[in-house]
């Protein structure tokens, strides 16, 4: 009868025990399987270790585990254009019918033409145009619906797949890490806050309320006695360079310990988040790879890289050489 | 012997059911003790009983269960002025020796002589004028340690207590109720939202990066190599009226489910809430005891609710009448 006693007992053990196996088992995976164990992934590893290891000096609660991530060409593809531009490339073409003096007048002749000079040469003043042409006029839940539609049909030219599965599953992987760690993981792009909204959750598991971006003004209106929030052509907020940390304070309120970004357009979030006390960690994903995806920084348009790549190697910022730090680059094909 | 294994069994089971009581204890408290058992409690339950019946037509999922709070007047006083007037008034008499001029000219001179007449003469200048002299000029940092000084001595002129105790008990049980129930709250307030953040976490329970509201624009500056976030004296959006839809779609990117004010200030963020699909729940406190706290609506120059408690009874809103409804108005002194 005690034998009876003692299989209840060790029935309970036997559980515990198993149950204490499976955690340590899914501690001990890899939780950044398309990272080669170079520097960048030791230096993640090693940070987060630090800011999570409570009783220590350097702990971090919860509450302030912050990490802000740039989003072209750091968490996906912005060659051979930005995505948005890409966009607002094929409405011009999709709205062009309604529009006959397209067909003369610039910037949009270039668009159509398929001279990007010419629609260049317009610069700021032409760009605008296109903005206000493609992301304007409408609802913002209009707007929503011509992105999704979008993306769920548009192809990267390279790459032949849809933008969404051209992100980067080293830093898919990093972020879940981020946040199964307790970080609250934002993006802070200077694309359109409203052309990453509907898809950052999917892809990233970024929810929209954890999206800093540009912006265009709304404005509130009733039409019919229905309530609807329409989209203007005029510049709210530009959430790039000097704008980032300005953007960051607006929409969080807090400063991140950990940012993440590939180009100049990073580099006052990055000086933001290290001005801060206590651990802090930097990284720029530099694009290395001609063969698995592209291989730019100083001489290119998007994605420019040069003072904060300067800044990141004076200053020991992490950065990653996508060539020999990263496994793999996108997603296997679903 | 089998004694001995029941023992134990009994033991185990004596556990669970203790532990099964406790929980079921915990789950029939009343999670509004603050509130009397009248219409807007009965409400309050049945709208999260209906949006957290999993299974059921009307169930709404986590991540969309938004809500947004006014700030002034529906989750702490606003009354004989808004709080954050009453701290630009303390701020002028701070700063008015190191600026002689004031004694000489408006708005500074009333603020300092009392004479809130001559102030209010100044009208929407003498407002940014005094919003410049005392919110900007400072980095955000500096800015915010001033706020949490100034809270932690200033009291509120009636009620003899910190203005951060001049909050609604029954709201922030409210709050509390709410974040049980999955839901995300925010603050949408036309106050600032640089005024408010120091603080909100504490009182309310809402973090930083869920405060919306009022701004002026900041810019980023190197101050010896240091990175600063300095504060300009220059409007940068006013999360009020038909503001605060804008607000709420800029910052949170989501329509709430439930939206709670007291004035017509609020009113655009109810009626842009209710327009959405599926459950929905609109409350306004109504200011109704003078003895416990202030009475005062279509008058009122603060907190002026006209429009909007129209609109509410005619579409069946949820309207609190503080009086009856409410069984204690502040938190216990502590």
């Amino acid at each position: 009868m005690a034998q009876g006693k003692n299989a209840l007992l060790r029935s309970c053990f036997g559980l515990l025990f198993a149950a204490a196996a499976l955690f340590s088992a899914h501690a001990q995976t890899d939780p950044l399987p398309s990272w080669n164990d170079t520097g960048p992934k030791k230096a993640i590893v090693a940070f987060v270790g630090i800011v999570t290891a409570e009783g220590t000096p350097n702990f971090v609660p919860v509450d302030q585990r912050i990490a802000t991530f740039d989003n072209d060409g750091t968490l996906w593809v912005e060659q051979p254009m930005y995505v948005q531009l890409a966009f607002v490339f094929d409405r011009v073409r999709v709205l062009a019918p309604q529009h006959p003096a397209w067909k003369t007048t610039q910037p949009f002749k270039g668009v159509l033409d398929g001279d990007m000079k010419a629609v260049a040469a317009t610069g700021e003043k032409g760009l605008m145009e296109l903005m206000a042409a493609t992301h304007a006029g409408m609802t913002v839940e209009q707007f929503q619906q011509i992105v999704s539609d979008w993306l769920a049909k548009a192809q990267q030219p390279r790459f032949k797949r849809p933008y969404t599965q051209c992100i980067y599953q080293p830093m898919v992987e990093l972020l879940a890490y981020l946040r199964a760690n307790g970080f609250k993981t934002y993006i802070v792009s200077g694309g359109g806050i409203e052309f990453m909204r509907p898809w950052t959750q999917k892809a990233y598991g970024i929810p929209p309320e954890q999206v800093v971006g540009s912006s265009i003004k709304t404005k509130f209106e009733m039409v019919d006695g229905k309530p609807d929030l329409m989209r203007l052509p005029e510049i709210n907020f530009i959430d790039d360079k000097d704008g980032k940390p300005v953007g960051i304070n607006e929409f969080i309120g807090r400063r991140p310990i950990a940012a993440f970004g590939n180009s100049d357009g990073d580099q006052q979030m990055l000086e933001w988040t290290a001005a801060g006390g206590g651990p802090r960690f930097m990284l720029l994903v530099h694009h290395t790879d001609a063969i698995r995806e592209y291989a730019y920084d100083r001489q290119s348009h998007f994605g420019h890289l040069d003072k904060a790549l300067d800044e990141a190697i004076a200053k020991g910022w992490t950065v990653v050489d996508m060539k020999s730090d990263w496994k793999s680059i996108f997603p296997p094909q679903p």
